[in-house]
């Protein structure tokens, strides 16, 4: 079993952002080597996500607006956690989109669907985030 | 290490539907001959999901209600996705249901508590999708 | 490549709590001497979770209150599956939460970030249940 580990790195200038990774992860499997496994993609804080959808912005607007009304940002005052720290919500957004992704690796491939994607979504950002890529297999 | 890959195909006629795929993919890892290991069953589509819960039809509607509740299919104007199309609450409840489930092979069985079953959520039916089943062990 | 299983056990004395299990896990991965690979932990009923944050009891409590709005337990003629059962909500909430994670293993250590922990998530406690660790590598 040959196994391999990289970490990305994302500074998201915003709150909030969904980032296109899947040529990150493609490359990562290129230097791999791996022609059969899995790949498994996780955020490494717990106030984002990596979650596979579509690429399309209309969408992400929508993924916007809509975890703002399962888990509003403000007041801030209505989260427990929000004592010295004001990313309660980030934390019950990243339950909702996850924290990881594992991925089929076939002939040297992400096995993807046509319209499968992956995505870092951050849900605090303004400061250097980092999501870790672990690949086993042969 | 050995590997298995297989796609399950589903045409389900109605928009929503919950059907219980434990069985195929027990059948699948009978092939597979793999005695120890991980299978990772995901949906290759963007608008459907795989996940484990109980066989049950009363809560099956109970998540119909719930996913509608949290994700309204109507008015279709209310997501900035629907331009084109008509689906964007379906890429809104599969990231509630899940995209993937991870399955532990031991002794050649799915090592499963006694109410755990695999089911493929369609939230965008009515057209052939599929699911991806990958097992890797020894 | 070598595997490992194991079970953990939690009696629960209330309907739900958050347990930070990430020392149990880390134990199991010193017993397996695995030192990369990947480790899956799951819950093995569907009323439970497996789940990665922070360790911070505001938060669990924000958890707490969150989740009872997303999914609220009473009135439990509500849900059409609390015939017999009082615990549909319980079967919500832990699709929210979700049923696993898959953890990096590097030299012999969860390849965590700064903050990240397990829990055991319990919505329909005051009896015996069950989470599976299951460690694949070499």
């Amino acid at each position: 079993m040959k196994s391999y580990r990289t970490e990305l790195y994302f500074e998201v200038p915003t709150r909030r952002a969904f980032i296109n990774i899947t040529d990150q992860v493609e490359s990562c499997l290129q230097d791999s080597g791996i022609r059969e496994g899995l790949v498994l993609v996780n955020a490494m804080h717990i106030t984002a996500s990596v979650f596979i959808n579509d690429d399309e912005s209309g969408l992400h607007q929508d993924y916007e607006e809509w975890l703002e009304k399962l888990a509003p940002h403000a007041p801030v005052s209505q989260y427990k956690h929000n004592g010295y720290e004001d990313n309660a919500d980030a934390h019950l957004k990243r339950q909702v989109m996850g924290r990881e992704v594992v991925v089929a690796i076939t002939e040297g491939r992400l096995d993807f669907g046509t319209w499968e994607r992956i995505f870092y979504g951050e849900f605090d950002g303004r400061r250097k985030k980092r999501v870790l890529v672990k690949i086993i297999g042969d």
